[in-house]
C-alpha cells in the first residue's frame, strides 16, 4: 500500500500522526498540493475528488476519508489500539471522533476556505468551482467557538477527548484546533482551561511531535 | 440498551433500515421531533446536542452518529455482514459510507435548512441559533446534483454502493436520495439510469420495506 500526501494540509496530518503513535512506516508519494497537482488529471485518474490524503491498497482500492484510512491502518497494525479496545470503549471513540470532524473540522473548513484569498471558487474541496460565501466565513468561526468550548466541556471530566485512553479522536481534535487556530487567526478562549491542559499535554507527546 | 429516535426524520430512519436488514429489535424512546421534544431541557440532559437518533447503552454511554450506532450494531449482531468480511471490503464500506454521508447527506441538509420555513434559525442542528444563509441554499442543491451524478458513475460498475453486495453504504445513500428529492423538491436526472436503477432495486427489498 502507498500512501498519496502532503503533510502540511490538515488532512494528511491525521494520518501522519496516526503512523506515528503506531511507530508505523508506509511508502509515500508526495503530491504537492501548493502548485495545485492534487488538480491535475494525472491524481484525478488515481482519485477523481482530488482530495488527499488517498491510500491506494495493494489490490488498487484507493480510500480517502482519513478515518477510514486510520481504521484501516489499525487492522493492519492493531498495536498500540487507538480506536478503542472493548466493543463499548470503540463506539465512544468512533462517535466522539466523528463528533470532531462534524463540529470541529467541517466548521474551520467553513472558515478557513470561505475567507481565505487563495481558496477563492474553491470554498469546497476538488475541482468544480465553488464560490466563497462570506457569511459562511463569519459562521464557521462561531461554530469553531462553540466547538472549543464543548470539548473544554467534555474534558473537563476526561483526561482524553474519547475519555481516560489516548485515541484517534485526539489526533482529529488536535488537528482540527491547531489549523482552526491558525487558518482562522484566532485563539484559544481563556477560559477553557481544560481545553488547553489538553492541547499541551497532546502536543508534546513524542510521537506527535515526531509526526509533524 | 435503547434507541431515542423519531423515525420520520432522515438520520434516525439510517438505524431504522439497519435493525430491518439485520433483523434486529431495540427497546425505543419516541421523541417527537415535530414538536420540538429534542430540543427541550429532558432531552438536552440526555444529549446536550439534541439530535436524533441517539444509541443509550446499558453503561450509559451515549452515541449519537448514525455511523457509530451502526457500528456497534454490528458488534452486537454480526449477522448478516452490513459493513464488509474482509479488512478491505470494511474499508471499502467505511470510506464509501463516509463519502456519501460528506458529500451527499451534506449537501442535502445545506439545501433543506436554509431554504425550508420550519427551520428558521435552525439551519444546524441543535439548540443554538443559526441564521438560514440563502445562497447556501442554492449549493446545498448544486451539490445534491454533483453527488447524484458522481453515485451514478459509480453505479455504473458495481449493484451497490460500496461494491458487489449490500451495505450500510446503500442505507446511507438511499436515505440521503430519498430525503432530498422530497426535501428540496427536486427529481432524479434522467441520463441516471444506474442510479434510478439501483433506487428501484434498493427501495423494493423486503426489510427496507419493512423497516419503513
Amino acid at each position: 500500500m502507498k500512501l498519496h500526501t502532503f503533510p502540511d494540509a490538515p488532512s494528511p496530518r491525521r494520518v501522519h500522526l496516526f503512523l506515528a503513535e503506531k511507530d508505523m512506516e508506509i511508502e509515500q508519494v508526495f503530491v504537492d498540493m501548493r502548485t495545485g497537482e492534487h488538480l491535475s488529471d494525472a491524481f484525478a485518474a488515481i482519485h477523481s475528488d482530488c482530495t488527499l490524503p488517498v491510500l491506494e491498497l495493494d489490490d488498487g482500492t484507493c480510500l480517502s476519508s482519513c478515518a477510514a484510512i486510520c481504521r484501516y491502518l489499525e487492522t493492519v497494525q492493531p498495536d498500540p489500539p487507538l480506536l478503542g479496545s472493548t466493543p463499548e470503549e470503540c463506539a465512544r471513540v468512533d462517535d466522539r471522533d466523528r463528533w470532531v470532524e462534524m463540529n470541529g473540522m467541517l466548521a474551520v473548513m467553513e472558515g478557513f476556505r470561505n475567507s481565505v484569498k487563495g481558496m477563492k471558487d474553491h470554498a469546497l474541496p476538488g475541482r468544480r468551482p465553488v464560490a466563497q460565501i462570506p457569511e459562511l466565513a463569519e459562521r464557521g468561526r462561531q461554530r469553531f467557538q462553540w466547538f472549543m468550548n464543548d470539548l473544554d466541556g467534555m474534558l473537563s471530566n476526561h483526561d482524553f477527548v474519547a475519555g481516560d485512553d489516548f485515541s484517534v479522536a485526539d489526533i482529529t481534535a488536535l488537528v482540527t484546533i491547531d489549523f482552526g487556530l491558525r487558518g482562522m487567526k484566532m485563539h484559544l478562549p481563556d477560559d477553557c482551561t481544560y481545553l488547553a491542559q489538553w492541547h499541551r499535554a497532546v502536543s508534546q507527546r513524542p510521537a506527535i511531535q515526531a509526526g509533524d
